[in-house]
């Protein structure tokens, strides 16, 4: 960033859905930055990334992001740092949830036209969140009714099903499903593309102009190991 | 009840976190009762049974319980009526959350010393829906630790930690834990008490007067092989 460096590194498994509280995450640079700017640039940053994943919905008592900067860079442009230190933290919180206690899938997914953000992200948590996709997608088992039972069950912010659809993929893929176009090749291709070790899922509801993107994991018979037996 | 009979049947197994939305119950009964009156007290009973239940934290689309009256027996005491009606929705919910998808035990939760019910049962709720406090309970793991981070993560109702106390069973087991009493005894007999296929638990909150109780069941294996496999 303008000739100065930005490195990162975090740790985190299970006990994840932070609210910054067991998941540790550092962050150095050399840039030269004032300590209040840097620690309100964090805030923002770990709200748009750390914030955002969730492993098993629980919240650890100790979630640590630390950012550290010895200035021997010297000044830098601040909007160009906070970029890139938000898309380290993006990246950095990636890891950990593909990382995630017996996971074998990140889920990269989005909820898009929601009628607020705060309806995106409830909704996109509620999603990321239920055991119901989580197993399914671990399954390779194209349920998109899982998604849309997922959607329904935020009570707070009622979405009318009728106008919601389902991507899978990219523009490649093309795998876009809804009431109006399920089809038994369309389940079959869906199927085949979760089966990939990274899954990314859009959602649109239909209902507004907002926008959330969370990322999470798949819950498997690892998970249950890893927490039911590993003391004695 | 009177004279009257009661009979009732239910069906559910995962997808069961119901606020009245795939769970099915069905409750019969002789008694002659005006049906806005009947529907009231269905109302209040299921709010103290069914919906108080998780297997999974999913929310069906299609729960449905159901009271046919069809007045054979006549006229009953209204609220000898409820009570039994209450009881027996009560428990056919506690069979549904023991019947869960994969599950090896019942969990029957209560929290108490509250600040209000709402704090009560939002707690009660957090706890009997964690992954990591159904894994431990799955592998009868005396973590007591995961009980206090499922009652922190409710930042709706902050609840000071130094007050809290579980008890594992009743008073014949007398298993109270805390920070002050924890030592390897007690976690020991705390372990063998798990292993049990019904589990009793008081959180105490020592922060009021109010109590809620929750039922349901731990997270296994079985829980995700039923759900991830169950297509072909």
């Amino acid at each position: 960033v303008g000739g100065a460096t930005l490195s990162g590194v975090a740790k985190g498994a299970g006990m994840i859905e932070p609210n910054m509280a067991t998941m540790l995450s550092y962050l150095f640079t050399d840039a030269a930055l004032p300590a209040p700017a840097l620690q309100e640039m964090l805030r923002r940053a770990v709200t748009q990334s750390f914030n955002r994943i969730s492993v098993d919905t629980d919240t650890s008592t100790s979630d640590t992001v630390v950012v550290l900067a010895n200035g021997h860079a010297g000044p830098v442009h601040a909007a160009a740092f906070e970029q890139a230190l938000t898309e380290a933290a993006t990246y950095l919180a990636q890891e950990i949830a593909r990382d995630g206690e017996g996971a074998t899938k990140l889920i990269d997914l989005e909820v898009r036209e929601a009628p607020s953000p705060e309806a995106a992200l409830r909704i996109a948590k509620s999603i990321v969140n239920s055991p119901l996709v989580k197993t399914s997608i671990y399954g390779a088992d194209p349920n998109w009714g899982r998604f849309v039972m997922a959607v329904g069950k935020v009570f707070e912010h009622p979405i009318p099903l009728d106008r919601l659809s389902i991507h899978f993929g990219g523009a490649a893929e093309n795998l876009t499903i809804s009431a109006a176009s399920q089809n038994a090749d369309l389940l079959r291709r869906i199927s085949e593309y979760l089966k990939r070790d990274e899954v990314h899922i859009q959602v649109r509801l239909g209902s507004g102009l907002h926008a959330e993107r969370v990322w999470g994991c798949d819950l498997t018979e690892g998970y249950v190991k890893e927490n039911a037996y590993y003391t004695t």
